[in-house]
């Protein structure tokens, strides 16, 4: 338990596994490769900071809205595997920020994602990126991030 | 041919897979992974429920539309592989809706593509998903959608 | 080097691989596969035709930019594998261009960067393939690209 000491430390606890409502998983492996669903920045049943990036919400509470979706994330992998420590890299993270018009630092959001799964898994938690701006997410969201993870 | 029998039963019909006009294809294989090229709702040559969802297309004509994209993905599938019988898993599924100001119910739309899924392969067809909003598609599509399957 | 000298012979030349400021990575492999980060038309330390299409930027400079986007992908995948030719096969792309209301040519812009894969790498270029709009890019950026290569 390795990792979930270090996300401890880091000041962060992994929530409950929310089950999707629909007829799709958080979580679906090919081979050694998890590939993980789009986490929104759900927190005790609330969704923080809804809203377009540059308007709604600011550049720092959508870095904290980023880090939710990781812990998230984390949470639907450890529901899957059962150890984090399982988990060998982070191949992939692809992100969307809801920008308000105008609002063009989607990376900066990101690199909080980013810096988090470093924080968490060290060198092997560094991972090709993209993140892309966009007009409109689920619930009104203003980070949404899938991943693929190597166990 | 049982799952094609099954797309029968559920009141479906596979299309000629049609012919991407550039220099890319529908189906890549990479292992025992298909990566499939996103899809619009094509029929019978025509784009169904063009537009943004929440001005010009309603919710369950998006619905429509993405279902109609899971058809073309099986229909592109079938001509790569034969036999949808050899599809093991459908891993990952990523879906873009054109979103009108204000609709944030990208994931109801996207339900639709994965209960169909879930109808025509089970509990395999269950799959990692996301789905988001964006501001324009090609050809004014309403839903765009990709996947990786497994066989 | 056959593949450096196609690209040579096309009227291009590789640039520097540019390190990402954060903690992320251009490429990263799994197993045989390289997921290479989102590419943006960076060009000589200068931003190409940034901007939406359609209004700021022309459907013939998107394409310039989605050309410029891949170069730089295979600079990055250069800096990775060392050699280019070690390149099996191309799997996958996704594109992102920034849209102005209305336009819907997002395939058309990303056919140019499809072309020259093939035009690179001849029929193992070939990819499957996801064009979508969105309404904003990093650094306001007019196409971001990202793709899978198997090498």
């Amino acid at each position: 338990m390795i990792i979930e000491k270090k996300i401890k430390e880091l000041g962060y606890e992994l929530p409950e596994d929310s089950k999707p409502k629909a007829m799709y998983v958080p979580v679906k492996q090919l081979g050694n490769s998890l590939f993980i669903a789009g986490q929104v920045a759900f927190k005790d049943g609330k969704l923080m900071h809804p809203g377009k990036v540059g308007k709604d919400v600011t550049l720092e509470q959508a870095q904290d809205a980023a880090r939710v979706c990781i812990i998230n994330m984390l949470s639907a992998v450890k529901a899957y595997i059962g150890d984090l420590d399982k988990v060998k890299n982070v191949i992939k993270v692809q992100a969307f920020v809801s920008s308000a018009p105008g609002f063009d630092q989607q990376h900066i959001v990101i690199n909080a994602a980013s810096q988090l799964l470093y924080d968490v898994f060290g060198d092997v938690g560094r991972h090709a990126r993209t993140a892309v701006g966009t007009s409109q997410l689920p619930m009104n969201a203003s980070v949404e991030i899938e991943a693929i993870f190597e166990i």
